[in-house]
């Protein structure tokens, strides 16, 4: 299992992101990491693994794209970058999988360029494990594709439906559309559209329809999909709800207390740490002939190293074989691109 | 100051509904609410309220828009219901503003539809308050346009920030694009033109460019511009995460602690009352040629009776005055419309 870590991407790089590679190869023997980025920085702090040092690899790469950089314009201004190393690694199969915490337009961008899609796959989305009353769901896309066609986001209920079955282990997952209203009338011409072909589709057992955003946290299905904006402003609306209800909740609730201020603390920790997305892995981009895994821009240590077990876990797994398979079996009848 | 209540709108209408304006005119001597709807359901609820059934009047509207009705179909086929018997009164000018728990859809179609719209103004949008880390932000709009044009978002600003000024107590706030990501060239093309339309406008030196979804609850800007789909489903999913967030944590810390349950459960209920939407008192539809207030489907005695009030403060400012000084005085220069 080879899979290209940008070792450049990310709030923190290098220094956290190599860590994160060595704690994953030291707990998984099969997996051998390529780090991709600027070798004279990398080199040393490799120095404290030499136990699992025959996998570890470093492929120089000379520039960053830079969290300010347009994806566009870096890809052609800096040629050397760690991003565009990676998606070459997993174009020549030397690799099965990718990673980074960088530029997530960048990544996307990527594999846009080279148009690196599974067979039958229009664009790849990128997919998030959101936390529910009923366990875990997929929202997707959130961010790969901000002018969504109707068929793309079918497509993100096809790909993330398999998802839902084989990865988060859920029978015959229920895929929701996120609207404004569950009327069938509502919501923007995208949604309308998208709503007749999910009906006229093999999915159509599955699809319940119209959700609205107060329902995703409920679980009333497994597969969110939306486009790619709203999708991105949802999921990071999410994260800072989160925060800002915990820090009130840790600032009120242990405030109120006496004697069992400990005891508090414990419980709230747990919790911040079950929902944290350092726990999570990175979010897959779906659809791209290899395996994607797409970081948090501060990702530390154990966000990597959980980011390359899922990317191990999910090239493992016959997600995009069934992909390809259940696209080209069913796709409903449409002639938009 | 006459207020139409539609007393037919809302899941728990109309007893709540009738409630929340008996006691909202038993604290306001100053206030006369016209309840509008099935005068035979309306009139007995009004039996306990003697003290004050001078200041209640009841309008008749023999029809109801039901939830799951379209707008446009239930406006013409039932003429005679309670919201569009409400935007009647006030564009007779028999009331100064309208409050409806009621279809958000039909209430905001029925000002579209009369073109009630203070001058200046291209499309009106719903303004809800966010509570951050900072105080309460404003948000719009929450779902009254789904299909904005750059020029409508640049007006939320405009509206947003004169809201903020006057109702919020906030001196210049500041103003936030949402966007997915906070690098100028990020987001969809509405985004980008929305952004030019800021920088060269009289409110340049109060905008700051674009904000991400996590950004909303830190507070960095008073006022958070957004179009109509993508407002409703950040308003709807903090909503969700809130109350997820709440369960687990009442669950499990509660659960952990021995003898200081009471206490935590009353910090715990604090946190609950003071950002449930009840207390809130509903959102303004803002541009409108009066005061309209779109509260929670949800929406019970109290919520009605902070939604009565809130409508009266509204009336009693000079928002719409300066909403239309504000446009008139410096609109960036766009042929859009």
């Amino acid at each position: 299992m080879r899979i290209a870590l940008d070792a450049m991407g990310g709030d923190f790089a290098p220094g956290p992101i190599v860590l994160g590679a060595i704690q994953a190869v030291q707990k998984d023997s099969d997996m051998h990491v390529v780090l991709v980025g600027d070798r004279p920085q990398i080199e040393p702090l490799l120095a404290s693994a030499q136990n699992v040092r025959d996998r570890l690899e470093i492929v120089h790469a000379s520039q960053v794209v830079g969290m300010d950089d347009s994806a566009a314009m870096a890809f052609r201004k800096k040629p050397d970058n760690s991003i565009s190393r990676c998606w070459q690694l997993l174009q020549q199969k030397k690799v099965e999988a990718i990673v980074s915490a960088g530029h997530t337009g960048a990544m996307v961008a990527g594999g846009f360029m080279m148009r690196l899609f599974l067979k039958g796959v229009k664009r790849p989305g990128i997919a998030a494990l959101m936390p529910t009353a009923q366990g875990l769901s997929v929202l997707l896309d959130v961010g790969a594709n901000v002018h969504p066609k109707p068929e793309h986001l079918y497509q993100y209920g096809v790909m993330g439906s398999i998802y839902a079955r084989h990865i988060l282990q859920r029978d015959k997952p229920k895929i929701g559309l996120l609207n404004i209203g569950s009327e069938e009338d509502k919501g923007n011409e995208l949604a309308k559209e998208t709503q007749d072909l999910f009906r006229s589709s093999p999915l159509k057992d599955q699809f319940i329809g119209n959700i609205e955003g107060r329902d995703i946290h409920k679980g009333v299905c497994e597969v969110i999909v939306t486009e790619g904006f709203v999708g991105n402003v949802v999921l990071k609306v999410c994260e800072g709800v989160f925060e800002f209800v915990m820090k009130v909740v840790g600032k009120e609730v242990l405030g109120a207390l006496k004697t069992e201020i400990p005891l508090a603390q414990q419980a709230l920790h747990g919790i911040f740490k079950r929902y944290d997305h350092q726990e999570l892995g990175g979010a897959p981009l779906l659809g791209v002939d290899g395996n994607c895994i797409i970081c948090h821009g501060s990702s530390k240590e154990r966000a990597i190293e959980n980011a390359l077990h899922v990317a191990a876990k999910h090239s493992r797994s016959k997600l995009n074989d069934l992909i390809v398979k259940e696209l080209s079996a069913g796709s409903p009848p449409t002639a938009s691109e």
